[in-house]
C-alpha cells in the first residue's frame, strides 16, 4: 500500500493525524510531572521523550501548542524543573486519562488518581505508582519552524529505579520494570525482550549477551 | 534505588551511557537510507526518529556527531531526502550491524546482507526487506547546545506500509507489521498490545478501542 504526498495532504483530518503518529514508529510512555509558581501539580502524558545524550545527561520531549501541554511548558519554563515517569500497565488507563482537558485549577493527580511524590531535590512532583522516575533540570529549547512545536532539552539530574532493575554495566531492564511503550495516539503495548546484542564491529556478527 | 547528580557524572563512562541511554523509555527501531552525491547508499540505525506533526506530516531525529552518522548528516544535506526503514525482527541483527564503523567507500547494504530498494520519487534508498517505510524531504535541523547533536526535522513524502496493517482511522498496526522496540544501546523487544484507549475526557472513563 503506497501512500503519496498528495494522498497524505488530502486524507480526511483523523486519518491523518493517526496515520502520521503512528508510522514514526513505538514511543516512550511518560507521565511528565510539573508544578505552578503557586504551587499547583500538573501532570500529562508525553509519547515524544527521547535520549539526547549521556555526558551530561539529558533528554528532550517535544511540546505541542495544546492547552493541555502549554500548563507543562509554562510550568517548566517557570521552575525550570520537570520530572519524567515511566508508564506501567498498572497506571497506563489513569497516565491516558491525564490527556484530557482540565480546568487549570484541577490537578491531573487529583482527577486521575495518581499520588504526586517529592524527592527535596527540586519541586516537581513525580508519579508514587511510575516504575523508572527522572528529574531533570530546563536546559534549552528549539521551535520547530514548520509546525510551532517546541522540542525541549533536559539535563537529568536525578533517577529513581526499582531495585535490581539496573545491571552492572548500567543497563536498566525497563522490561522487568514493566515500562510499556505506545503507539500512534492510543495504542499501549507491553514488551518481549527478543536480545541485546554486543557492540557492532565490521566483519564481525554481533553477540547474544545474557 | 536512587542516582543523584553527582554520582550519575561520576560514574564509568560505558555504564552511565548505558544507564542514561535506558532510562529515557522504549524507543522506534528505524534503519535510515541515504545516498551520497556520488550514489553511494548509506544504511544506519536509528533509535531517535519521533512524531513531530501530522500537518505538515512531520517527523524528527536526533543525530549524534559521530563518523557514522555523519555520513548520513551529510547525505541528507546534500540529496535533501532520506528513508526511514522500520526494523522488524527478521532483520534486527543485519540492522544492528549497520551501526558498525565501516569505511566511507563500503555500504551497509552490502556489508549487512540488506536490499536497496528506489522509489522515484526521490534518489534516498529504501529497505527491500523492512515493513513500514517512509521518504521524506529535510525541512529544517537545530543544534542543541548542549552537546553538539543536532535534532533533524523531515516532511514525510510517501508512505508504504504492507496491505492490511492500516486500518479504516488511519492507525497502523505496527505490531502486525512487526515493527520491533529498543531499550538502551542495545536491546530490541517485540510487543504485544495491551490496549487502544478512546480519546480521553474528563470526567468519562476512557473505552477500549477494537
Amino acid at each position: 500500500m503506497h501512500i503519496g504526498k498528495d494522498a497524505i495532504l488530502g486524507c480526511e483530518k483523523q486519518f491523518r493525524t493517526n496515520l502520521i503518529n503512528s508510522v514514526s514508529g513505538f514511543k516512550s510512555a511518560s507521565l511528565i510531572g510539573t508544578i505552578s509558581a503557586e504551587g499547583r501539580t500538573n501532570l500529562s502524558l508525553f509519547s515524544s521523550v527521547i535520549h539526547v545524550g549521556a555526558n551530561p545527561p539529558l533528554l528532550g520531549l517535544l511540546m505541542r501548542p495544546l492547552p493541555g501541554e502549554r500548563h507543562t511548558y509554562r510550568n517548566i519554563r517557570r521552575t525550570g524543573c520537570f520530572t519524567v515517569n515511566h508508564v506501567t500497565e498498572a497506571i497506563f488507563r489513569k497516565a491516558h486519562q491525564t490527556s484530557a482537558r482540565y480546568p487549570e485549577d484541577v490537578s491531573e493527580f487529583d482527577a486521575c488518581g495518581l499520588s504526586p511524590e517529592f524527592s527535596g531535590i527540586h519541586t516537581a512532583p513525580y508519579v508514587k505508582e511510575a516504575a523508572i522516575k527522572i528529574g531533570a533540570a530546563y536546559r534549552e529549547e528549539h521551535e520547530i519552524a514548520a509546525n510551532g512545536t517546541v522540542f525541549v532539552v533536559g539535563e537529568i539530574v536525578e533517577i529513581m529505579i526499582p531495585e535490581g532493575m539496573a545491571g552492572e554495566d548500567g543497563y536498566v531492564d525497563l522490561e522487568k520494570a514493566g515500562s510499556i511503550a505506545i503507539s500512534g495516539l492510543d495504542g499501549y503495548h507491553s514488551t518481549n525482550r527478543i536480545a541485546r546484542l554486543s557492540y557492532a564491529k565490521p566483519g564481525t556478527e554481533p553477540k547474544e549477551l545474557h
